[in-house]
């Protein structure tokens, strides 16, 4: 079986060819410009490939009711060009066999539950902390959607009381994304993340909002482990940081064998960041045998 | 049919009989004392009445998981005499039927899909606000649970900057619980919530921690409605308030036609409290019939 993957992201398209057992047989990464120039030279790659199935996992925000008008399209996304775009439909007219679709961190969280870190435990959630923040869960074979993807990046959080700049998300003052991504750090501290390694509290003051967030996670949703990727995740002197920080604000209130492993439950994306392509070889699969359950 | 019904709270032990239409042939509260006393009271209730299958929804914490040494049991509660108590397995022993079991707040949230109020959606939450806060999540025939039962109660919130009292949860500074339950009301303002009626203040803080949670869980679960239950919600000013402050912390960010058409959204409790003993008759047929795929 030939499956097609494509992971589209605001700054590049990523493309894969590979089959069910998750090895990638090709790959090649696109820019991202405009649709009109992007899209010929995604369907190109694919072209005479004999691609039985696709999975495309995809920026946001996305349309995933198939009972909508607009369902397959990338909808209000601040890069205008691609707001309103039918992202599926395009792949679809070219290619015309199934299409699995889902937001990209979803597609990192299925990548990771098939082929990866957590395919020995029943749920998960897979955080990507970089441009922008995402969350996605796995469960028991399902991706969780509801009236809408999750937008878990948006969860509002206590400051930390060293931290007086300005939340970078334009619609809320104090998320998770607008206090934490890739890009707050940058706007706190004028520098990348990558150049700031040896800056104590830059660290302390992200391991605390991530640990934050991933406390609110865990009583909602239980997840039998959690998978940090993305790229401030690069740093990994956050991860003990994040890992003291749960322990400390759990408090002891849950008490599992997993949060007393906690090394083992907070860990680093495992797939050399093709994480979201080797979902996308599931959902092709999962679209293909009709058990994409979790779009409804 | 006839189901039995256990709705185990710290308090008050509500014990119904009724059929799979979710009809309350018998009820009865008997208070919860000791197990050695409480207990021969409730099976002296069911006794003779020839029940095909129980439901349980209890106080917690509790275990779950069927491959636990301890399933069945109320774990570490504070109420000491029922800590590490076997409650399913007295059940059981009495009685010898199927018995599905889960948390109290789980089976309010089924009771509403079944009979009540989200039974025309795929997913909902259920919020209790009380003595303490608990959440349960509804999807599409399932109730979640991971490495333990969702314990939402405990997601930390930012302080209302008027809001100076102390948390009475003895974890957690800032949890949901320990700021905006029935007993952190009492702690604050120093009578109880139905004492407090007309005093502005209190329910704006209240309004304002209960919309901030559910924002977090907004992005997190997307629920297709929003029940909020529990003595706490008997105050029925507090909806138009949490309505108002939902949709000013979201700030548009959402824009799905529920959260268009929030009245129909963020709803009261439907049956009457009856909605946890009628989740445990669903809960019953579930183990009658082996459909009862949440508990893994």
């Amino acid at each position: 079986m030939i499956l097609g993957a494509l992971e589209a992201g605001g700054t590049k398209m990523v493309c894969a060819i590979g089959d069910e057992k998750g090895v990638i047989i090709d790959k090649t990464i696109i820019k991202t410009t405009s649709p009109d120039e992007t899209m010929p030279n995604i369907i190109n790659f694919f072209k005479d490939k004999k691609i039985d199935a696709f999975g495309i996992c995809s920026f946001g925000p996305i349309d995933l009711n198939r009972n909508s008008a607009t369902y397959g399209y990338i909808t209000t996304t601040p890069k205008l060009q691609w707001a309103n775009y039918n992202i599926v439909g395009t792949i679809q007219e070219a290619f015309n066999v199934p299409i699995g679709f889902d937001t990209d961190v979803n597609g990192a969280a299925l990548g990771e539950a098939t082929y990866g870190c957590t395919r020995d435990v029943l749920s998960s959630i897979y955080i990507t902390v970089g441009t922008g923040i995402g969350v996605g869960f796995y469960h028991d074979g399902s991706l969780l959607h509801g009236m809408l993807h999750p937008e878990a990046g948006h969860i509002m959080l206590k400051r930390h009381p060293l931290d007086h700049g300005k939340s970078v998300c334009s619609y809320h003052e104090n998320c998770f994304e607008g206090l934490a991504s890739g890009t707050s750090i940058e706007a706190r501290w004028k520098r990348k993340a990558y150049e700031l390694a040896d800056e104590k509290l830059v660290w302390e003051i992200e391991a605390y909002y991530i640990a934050h967030a991933i406390i609110n996670y865990i009583v909602t949703l239980m997840p039998h482990r959690i998978v940090l990727g993305g790229g401030v995740m690069h740093q990994k002197q956050l991860f003990p940081l994040i890992r003291s920080n749960v322990k400390s604000m759990l408090n002891g209130y849950i008490k599992t064998p997993e949060i007393q492993d906690i090394d083992n439950y907070i860990v680093p994306a495992s797939l050399d960041d093709n994480q979201a392509i080797l979902g996308c070889f599931k959902l092709a699969m999962m679209e293909l045998y009709n058990t994409n359950s979790q779009i409804k």
